[in-house]
């Protein structure tokens, strides 16, 4: 039997899950800022944090270490799906009229379909050892709230979120996969909170921001001991649980260009993905093993790297989360309602903007419509539907290598699929943007 | 960096792609009775299908080897994806409470979430050989269309669907998914074709069913010298492409599982996934390496296998295709609109049914409630949305190992994922049906 098994598979390569996420922060001669308290404007300590967050989290938020070990419950559910194929996209790279090598990681194999259950797991276990019975927390496209509902399901954590307007109207099956992991979800905002109604109170028509959810969330955490509040990006320990992705990535690349990436291209919304996949490719240009660009394709109608400022600003658009120091569009900003769900957030993760403000991360904007051109493309060649999110990295990544014939080597973050972002595709084949 | 990669992956095991397909009918005393002409009643000859298929294809159907070379074309399109993982559900088997060790063959990581993809791309790619410039078929749930457009988008093969009206209207997802890929979709019965017509003149408010589809997709491939059909079951070539399944599925389970399975599980509409899945078992039980017993789960609104008669029917409603010597429904049979509309066929594949004949493979009927029921139980505890068909497999799977302490080794097929049929799971959450 076994002679009727093909002895090579040029296309796909496999390495182990990684047994520690890697914290670049204890690497880098600069630290990233500290998050300060709203009220005193201190750096925030862990008592400050302590209603919000589970205390392994919290020690995240700053940790020294360079590796921190993942626990062995977490890894068995990582094994689930993970490590996450690595793909030489062949047959786009044919499309292009390139010769660069394309590899995209591709996250959309997790059960939600996208990288968002690697940090969810990891929040709902530390909250789990802590005891909490309930966890609240924000979605734009729903991608983070049905990742969280599935990782409430392993620890037997209730689980209420908060989805964006635009996306909980546009994206119905998101909301019918949190129920379906056994979560409840809300359109935000809501009249279930002092902030949602205030917000309904100024604008009934609003479309809704994750910063209004998130506002949403944290206050129905904060008023319940037995609830904390889980975010899905921005923080430097989502980040820290994100690198599982870039981690197997340089191992996998490795075994098929010892050379490594040339270039490293992923979508930024708050960040956690395109650092959960870029941070160990900094690890490898730190050790001067290989000297990739790494590029943040973010949405012309958000675009915090390129457009923002570097400050102090407020994770909500409530004023109720710590100020952050990051690339930002200011709390009040609430982008056009894109179908990058995902990426429709005002800041930018602080170890990623610490890193663009090293010189270590640049910025490119991407439209809708060109976002959408390359996924269709990516689909009709490589057979996945791109997330929206996802799409800016393919449409970044394409602008740089078509018609190059250069054989460099090109990374893609491909953060999950869109199966569920359907309507979307079928507007874009319309031509209504 | 090595060191810090895990130094096992208890789940998920990994083979390589298999290099050819399986001809379980080579390996049977008694041969799949033949297809016969509707007109004369004699066996079909290779003339007789031309017009539909390709020649490739016509061979296969009736093709005496054990083993046919999967062209190198189709294997590089397969790895993009296959093999697919194996995994082992423990945490679905501590829900059972279950001395069983469970194992998921899982389908879903294809590109457009199912098995079909495995027979669509080496039915694009044979009629791109012949110099075929379109294709059309019928779909259910959408499955097989969106498969055939995505293969069809590989060899520049324009794809003409027609899918059930019951699925068009309920699932939209699909649609927008074979506009993606670049394929064209219609409701069924249309008015594009002379069956479709006299269908909608009898029955304007028909469900449609797989059946009529099939005619309406038949004659607009007949009528036109440069389209051909394509169809995503039943017949012998399909089930043929579909056991790479099963051949990765049993070298898999070799690896963990020394004496094989001892039972394995799949959901059954027109059979080719549950024949792809069963096949190589079988051929481990006609070899005596192993005696594992095969389950055909279908859905209680269409039981062909522990309901139907065995004798020859049309495959479709309008008496356009050949005679098929199988257990069915009467080719009038119109089901009730399950939401797994896949399963919604009069019929079974003609080899299939032949085991069944032969005492090989059993069936059971499974109830939608049912099926639902631990669809929902499975995504809770592993994490996958299954589809709706894929439910049936792990309900009669559930129901046979649940509160049972031996050891017994059991395999599911897992046809595909449910993210395109999450409105019937919230359907099934707000308890109507």
């Amino acid at each position: 039997m076994t002679e009727q098994l093909d002895a090579t598979h040029p296309d796909l390569v496999t390495v182990k899950v990684p047994t520690h996420w890697y914290n670049l922060a204890a690497e880098l001669d600069e630290p990233i800022p500290p998050h300060l308290h709203p009220g005193t404007r201190e750096p925030v300590g862990p008592d400050d944090l302590a209603p919000l967050f589970a205390s392994a989290l919290i020690a995240q938020e700053v940790a020294s270490e360079t590796y921190i070990e993942i626990p062995q419950e977490v890894r068995e559910i990582y094994a689930m799906w993970r490590p996450s194929p690595l793909i030489r996209a062949r047959r786009f790279e044919k499309a292009l009229n390139t010769g660069a090598h394309i590899y995209v990681k591709y996250e959309g194999v997790s059960p939600v379909g996208s990288h968002k259950t690697n940090s969810a797991v990891a929040q709902a276990y530390y909250n789990h050892i802590d005891g909490v019975r309930k966890l609240t927390t924000e979605t734009g496209a729903g991608q983070w709230g049905s990742a969280l509902s599935f990782a409430g399901a392993q620890f037997g954590l209730e689980v209420e979120v908060w989805q964006v307007r635009a996306s909980y109207e546009s994206k119905p099956y998101r909301g019918h996969l949190i129920r379906t992991y056994g979560g409840t979800v809300h359109s935000s905002p809501s009249t279930l909170t002092e902030a949602g109604r205030a917000i309904l109170a100024k604008d009934p028509d609003t479309t809704g921001s994750l910063g209004m959810a998130v506002s949403e969330a944290v206050e129905v955490a904060a008023a319940d001991p037995e609830a904390r509040y889980a975010l899905g990006s921005v923080l430097n320990h989502v980040v820290l649980h994100q690198t599982v992705i870039g981690q197997e990535a340089v191992a996998q690349l490795a075994l098929v260009e010892p050379d490594g990436a040339d270039i490293v291209f992923g979508c930024a919304g708050g960040g956690s993905n395109l650092a959960g996949l870029s941070f160990p490719f900094l690890r490898e240009k730190i050790h001067g093993r290989s000297n990739p660009r790494i590029v943040a394709a973010e949405p012309a109608a958000c675009p915090s790297i390129t457009r923002g400022e570097y400050r102090y600003d407020h994770g909500d658009v409530a004023g109720l989360t710590p100020l952050l120091k990051m690339h930002t569009l200011g709390m009040d900003f609430v982008p056009d309602p894109i179908h990058a769900g995902g990426l429709r957030y005002h800041g930018m993760a602080p170890a990623l903007s610490h890193t663009v403000e090293l010189g270590l991360v640049e910025g490119v904007a991407i439209s809708q419509h060109d976002a959408f051109a390359a996924g269709v493309q990516f689909a009709r060649t490589q057979g996945i539907v791109p997330a929206p999110e996802s799409t800016h990295a393919i449409a970044a990544a394409a602008a740089h290598v078509a018609d190059d014939p250069r054989e460099q080597v090109v990374v893609i973050g491909l953060s999950g699929h869109g199966q569920l972002d359907l309507p979307a595709y079928a507007e874009y084949l319309d031509g209504k943007f």
